[in-house]
This record gives structure tokens, sequence and C-alpha cells, in this order.
């Protein structure tokens, strides 16, 4: 059977894809599975899987193939699989396979090692499999840097957001900085004004909190006959589309922490059970960045968990699962999910101060991969910050400091910006649903197939058809700003009525 | 750095023992994990894994390496690996790449669809599937056969029994079949004249039986920090050595036998964990058989488990879980598990009647490798042979049939054997265990250490150093026979006196 030059390449991807789902499950298996013991040949027997993937990836008849397909008469979906896989190949062509093999065997051991060093708040533990990961990181930015044409921390964002850049995070994050504080004192102030908002009082059994979880997943749309929920240390949402594998990590003294941690891995899996089946493992069929998919999180956790009529709803639940309590009426409920707090952890920290967190990683690792800090400076460097920033005194706590994140131990620098695009992205996505859905009501409803239905058109169908600038114009009809965000922020913490809300609409 | 033609072949086969890590990890995860929706790109995911692999084995530079390595001085345990690297090369050149891609996806879709087709008895459903599994098995043997000189099955039964081959088997089935129904008969009437055991009332908590579970691993010495419990519809024992997997399937009204399974598994699990780590990935390192293996799970579920020093504190065990019953007092309890009952099902069966389930098995699927008979043909067979071999009645009953099995679901015909040589080797290993520890003080204290010894020091420790029959000798001073088997069932279960016991020698 005659296969067009494009047809080939294909086929060669949706081969790498099969590796890349393999990758993805024993990767999840490896936080939420396995048990100590087998962590040093799990980490060669990934590293060797990765090394393939490289090798097939910058195997020479990939860019002969490539060369060929671009001259080709392509239909748009196959256009747009040919800009992902031109750029699949100039990332990977970037790099030596030794390099790649590893970083991974130094980032698996260094992820490994500080599950428990992180818990014993061993920083000097952990700074000896860390300092090998950073040098491996910069290495890669290097060559990166080389081949994109971009500055070393850009070309890492590049694997994560591509086409968008530090500058334009700079730009964003400035933006924010101009009336964030501002917001921040506002905020705090009127909340002192008001009564302290009651905290549930535990303990609040595991197996229950479990079924809330679920419980909330089924009401959101999740299909569990394409995914599960389960534990690690640090939750995050792996598998393939058609095998979702979200996670959570409970704590039996708070019955919030997990159940919101479900709805925004929730929000990364419907997206990813969304995205078109006819393109499934096709470069195309790929969710399109990580900006985008932390805004379907954002949006499920802070536009619809956090809404007053979401929350009612789980109220209710609580009450149900673990006996009524003052804490589970509603207003104090609401008032307890916005309360706005400076405090020391990225993942349990408010809407309103979770930029500042995102904002201190993007400047400390942007510094470190260009070369003007060393990974033993982290520590001092935060302390300070967070000191500026939010107010609070990090000194001496490593584990609720630079060592509370997965991210950099694996060498995933370049990440965190992808946080808070997703943020105001979420924002700007729920104001254009807004303009066409009684967004509020149907939440109030607990009714989400018209929400899901107009993700599902404007973000999840889509995949990688457009870039990311494309999608959020196309859907949005707009830039990414952080207007939106300003506005849902000012909306929801200082009661002032949104400028573009569908009221004020003819 | 220099390295012999030998280092160079075992880089080789430790990269693919590399992928044999992730291949049984993800077909772990794919039994025991994986949600319905996730199962096609699944199998596509696992057949190119399969396919690589077998891609790897069969590059020519192997043969070459090989043939170089053959002329070296080796060490006894690299000789070892050199041999078991001969015979997987031996066999992965006898067949195409094409063959044993469709074969594994042949049965991942078989397989898959048969969880719920048993729970069904839809035969004619499974047969779409299963005859094209047949077909390809078939081919598989075929090859095989021309590649190693020894008849079809023979080839197939290569794979989990070297150097045994099917005349030993029938052998040992004719000899079994000269003694084992009088002995029935015997037993059965033996235990009419006793009363009835009492059978425990349910049910039994799953997560209480799970707990109960964990509690036998730990007492027969699991290592939880290199392996998991979990749950699959068909129990297995998968994983790799650093990280072993072992399954269970809970049935709420039977406190039993997912006991007793998780003990059996643990057997293949102390195995596995007891293999030697500084021989770890090489081929050297692996378990010798699935002879051998069986006969681990046997020693532990048949001669340990069954015995009435572990069977009281078994009993102790349940009184505390599920409240003091009548059942659960240790005559009964003992009567209970020591039942001699024909059935229809081979794992629910006692192990005095088991040989008989293996032996039609083993009838059938020569049979079938051998063209003599069709899949369709199987429940004709099946009904006619349980009838004769056990007096029981399966027609229309296939769920309980010849669809109770995975083994033949993805195409593991030769398998089946191994299930009664192991039983016999159980046998045979505890009769010379005895010879040296109080065995049955031991089981009675609930100290398993210097069982494990001697199992490590004559089994575990040679991993695959000695070919199986020279294992069994080294381990037992005899080749591999009934006798020991015949001894330990009259001793159990017609209170004979064993002949070689410790106690009569000097």
């Amino acid at each position: 059977m005659f296969k067009t030059p494009y047809q080939q390449l294909l086929d060669r991807f949706k081969r790498m894809d099969r590796f890349a789902h393999l990758s993805a499950i024993v990767g999840w298996d490896q936080a939420a599975m396995m048990p100590d013991g087998g962590a040093e040949p799990r980490a060669e027997a990934i590293a060797e899987l990765e090394a393939l993937r490289h090798e097939l990836m910058v195997d020479p008849a990939n860019q002969e193939l490539l060369r060929q397909a671009e001259q080709m008469n392509l239909r748009p979906q196959d256009r747009a699989s040919l800009r992902e896989i031109k750029a699949d190949l100039t990332m990977a062509t970037a790099l030596p396979e030794e390099l790649v093999r590893r970083k991974s065997e130094l980032g698996s051991r260094c992820e490994h090692a500080w599950r428990s060093q992180r818990q014993a708040n061993d920083w000097q533990g952990f700074l000896k499999n860390f300092e090998p990961v950073v040098e491996a990181s910069r290495e890669e930015a290097q060559r990166l840097s080389q081949k994109l044409g971009v500055a070393p921390y850009d070309a890492l964002m590049e694997r994560f957001e591509p086409g968008i850049g530090s500058a334009a995070v700079e730009r964003l994050f400035g933006s924010i900085a101009s009336w964030l504080p501002g917001v921040i004192q506002e905020v705090q102030s009127k909340q002192r004004a008001e009564a302290d908002p009651i905290q549930p009082e535990g303990p609040f059994d595991i197996e229950k909190q479990r079924q809330l979880g679920r419980k909330a997943m089924e009401l959101l749309g999740f299909d569990f006959n394409r995914g599960r929920l389960d534990v690690s240390a640090h939750p995050f949402c792996g598998g393939v589309p058609s095998d979702v594998r979200i996670t959570t990590h409970y704590n039996p003294q708070d019955c919030l922490s997990a159940l919101m941690g479900v709805v925004h891995e929730t929000g990364h899996a419907l997206y990813e059970q969304g995205l078109p089946q006819e393109w499934a493992g096709l470069p195309v069929g790929r969710a399109r960045s990580m900006a985008a998919h932390e805004s379907q999180s954002l949006l499920f956790e802070m536009q619809v968990g956090a809404h007053p009529g979401f929350i009612k709803r789980a109220g209710g639940w609580l009450a149900e699962a673990f006996g009524a309590q003052r804490a589970f009426e509603p207003d104090n409920l609401i008032r307890l999910v916005t309360r706005v707090e400076p405090g020391l952890i990225r993942i349990q920290a408010d809407e309103v101060t979770y930029p500042a967190h995102v904002a201190l990683r993007f400047e400390i690792e942007k510094a470190l991969i260009e070369g003007a800090i060393e990974a033993k400076d982290i520590p001092t460097i935060w302390d300070a910050r967070m000191m500026t920033l939010l107010g609070v005194d990090t000194r001496g706590n490593y584990k609720d400091g630079p060592m509370q994140d997965i991210h950099w131990t694996d060498g995933s620098f370049g990440y965190f910006p992808s946080y808070t695009m997703g943020a105001l992205l979420a924002a700007q996505l729920m104001r254009s649903m807004r303009q066409s859905l009684p967004v509020d009501d149907l939440i109030e409803a607990g009714d989400f197939a018209p929400i899901r239905g107009w993700l599902a058109d404007r973000v999840w169908s889509k995949a990688s058809l457009l870039s990311t600038s494309e999608l959020i114009k196309s859907a949005t009809g707009s830039e990414l700003s952080d207007l939106a965000f300003k506005e849902h922020i000012r909306s929801r913490y200082l009661g002032e009525a949104p400028k573009a809300s569908r009221a004020a609409r003819p």
C-alpha cells in the first residue's frame, strides 16, 4: 500500500504516541502505586524508554519525510499535525540522547528521594540530588536556546508554552503587580471587618473523603469508564485520553483540600477526555499547551468550585458525610473558601495570592537557568522574596519553602508561568461563557452539561488545531490579558459588578 | 571502555530487561487498574512494546555476539546467562515480528473481552476472539517446532518449561492416573464417614479480608517495601523482583478463598523477592521456570497454608476479624480446608482433585495445537472428560467450564502442565526440607524464617544458574516424580505416616 510522506511520518508519530502511552502509565504508577524498593530499577526502565522515544524522534528519516510532507497539499488538521511534528523534531534534535537519558535518570532519582527528604525538611540531602538536575537542565536550556534562537529559559518554556516567551510572562506579571498588592490589602481589610470563618472540625474519614471526590467528579462529568482517581504525594493528572489518571492527597484534618484538589484535577481530566476521538494518537489531537490545560483545571477549581452555587452543594455533601456542623453552612463555607490569607504553600494558596507564589518561582527558576544564581542560593532568595511579596517568614522551613513543589525535582523548569497564564485564561473564558450561558444558574443547579458543551466547542474539540494565541482569540475574542482575572477578583472578593457581565449587554 | 562480546551481549539483554520491566508493570495495570474504556489504545501500546522487544531480540548482531561469547572463558553464572540468552534467541528468531505483534494484539483483545463475556457465559462471543488466538498460536507452534526440532505443542511448552517436553508430562500424569482415582475414592469415603464441616457464615467485609491477606503476607515474609497486594478478576503474581505485584479476588460470601489465594501468590512473590540481587536484570537472575514458580506458590498454599498449624492461626485471625464462629474452630477449619470434593473450578479445586483439572487442559490444548480438534469442539470434550475424570456435569456452563481460565485467552498454551509439575515439586521439596528442619513445629510457631532460609538456599538463590532438572536434583536429591506428592496426599488425607519423615532417620 502506497503511503505519502505525510502518512509515513504520521505512522512514526503514532508509534511514538504508543510509547508515550506506556510512559504515562508507568509514570503514574511510579507516583501513585510503586513501593519505595522499586525506585532504582524503575528509574532505569523509564530512562530507557525515554531514550528510545528520543532515538525514534531524532531519526534523520523524520526530517526528510517532514521536508517532503511540507510540500504536500494537506487538510487544516494535517497541517496542524505537521506544525506539532516540526516543533517536536526541532526540540528533540537539539538534545543528544545521552543528555536526555542522564536528565531522566537524575530527575527520577531526585524526585523519588524528595518524597521522604521533603518530610524530613532535608534541604542538604535534597541539594545533592538537585544540583545535578539543575546542571543537566542548564545544559538542556543552552542546547535548546541555540537551536530555537531564543534565550535559554525561554527555550525551556517552549516545551510547555510554545510561542509565548518570558517577555510576555514578564508583561503579564508586571501588569498584575500594578494592582494585585492593593487588592490583597483591600480584600484583607474587608475580610478582617467580617467574622472569622469557622473551621470544620475533623477528623474526616479518608474513605468518605474519597467518595466525596468521586461524587464531585461524577457531577462535573468525569467519565469513570475512561479514568481513575487515586492517591499520590503530589496530586496530578496523568494517563492518556482514553484512560485519564487523576490523583489527590487526603488530609484527615481537612475536608476541603482534597475535594477542591479533585475538582482542579477533574478540570484537567475533562479536557483530556474531551479531546476529539477521531484525532486520538495524532499530534493535532493533543491538548494545546500547559496554560490551556491549567485554564481548564482552574476554571473548574476557581470559577466553578469556589462559586457560591457549588460551595452550597458541597456543604450539603459534607454535612451528609461527616454530620452537620456550623462550618458547613453556606455563608461560612463561602467565607472559608474565599478567604484570602498569604501563606507558605502554593497549592494551598487562595486565588488572590496565588500569582505571587508563581511570580517568585518564575523569578528564581529563570535566574537559576541563566546561571545568575545557584541551587544553594535558593533558600536565601526564597526567604527574602516571600517576606516582600506576601509578608511570610519561611526561614529554615525548606519543606514548606523551596522543597514544596515536584516541578523542580525532575527538572521541569519553565512550567510555572503556565499556572498564572492558566488562571488569567480561565477568567477570560468564563467571561466569554457568560455572554452565551446563564453560568451562575447552571452552577447553582448542578447542570454542567451546557458548560462542558461550551468548553468542548471552544477549547477541547480544537485540541492542537490552532496555536495557543489563536485558540485564545477564537475562544474568547481577545488576546490573553489580566483584565478578566482582575474583574473576577474584584467582583468575587470586593463585590464589584463585573463590567462585561451578561446582564449588562442588550 | 573495551567490552567483551559477552559484556556487549549482556548490555543488550539488560536493555531488553528494562523493557520487560515496563511490560510487566503496564500488564499488571491492565489487569488490576485499567478501566474498560482504556482497553483498545492499551492493547495497541502493549503490542507496540512487544514488537519492539521482539525486534531487539532478533537483531542479527546478537547471534554474532553469542557466537563470539561462546568461545570465551566464563564464570558459571555467566555461562548460565549465556545458556538463557541462547534459548531466548532461538525462540525469538523462530518468529516473525508481524506474528508476535498480531498474537499480542489478538490476545489482549480476547483477554479483555473475556472478562465480561465470562460473566455473561457468552461462549459464542468468546469464540469469535478466541479462534484467531488459536490460529496465531498454531502458527507460532509450527514455527517454533521447526526451529527447535520438537513437536509443536512441546515447542510451546519450551517457553515455560525448557527441556522437559510433553512425553515427560504424559509419564507423570500416567503415573498419577494409576493411583489418584483410587485415593480420591478412599478419601471421599473416609470424609463421608466424618461429620460435614460447617461453612463460615458471611458476609465478610472486603476491607477486613484485605487486611487478613496482608497479615498472612507479613507472617510469611513478603517485603511490602518491594511489592503490593491488589485486586484483579483473575489473581496473579506480576511486576518485577524489585516490585512484586500480587493480586487477589474477594468474594464477600467466602472468607477463605482470597486468603488462601493470597498465600499462593505470596509463594510466587517470595521466590521473586528472593532472587539474588547481584544478578538483578541478568538472564541468570530470573526464576528458573514456571514449574519451579508453581512449586513455590503451592509449597506455601498447600504444604504450609493447608497445614494444621497454619490453619489454627488463620482460624484465630478469622474469629478476630469477623467474630467467633463454630466454623473457625481448628478441627472444623482443618476439615474444611482439606475437604476433597470434585468441582467445576480449577482454582477452587482441592489439591487431590487438582491434577485432574490440569490433565484435562493438557489433553485439550495439546490436541488443539496439533490440530486434532478445533476451538469450537472444546465444550463437547470438556463436558465428556469432566464427567469421566471427576463425575461433574458442565454442560452449557461455559463460564465455569472452558472459559474459566485466563491462560487460553491470550494464547498461553503449554503453561498448564507446570501446575502439576509444581505440585509434585512442592511435595518433593517439603520432604527434603523435613530432613533438616522441624517443619511442623516451625509452621505451628509461625516462624517462617528458617523455611524461607532453606528455600532461599536451595531454590531462590540459584535463580537460573542450573537447568530445571539440575535444580530439582540439587535441591531434593532426586529427579522429579510423583512419589513425594503421593506420600503427602496419603499422609494428610488418609493419615498414613510418611515413609521418609525426619523422625525415621537416625
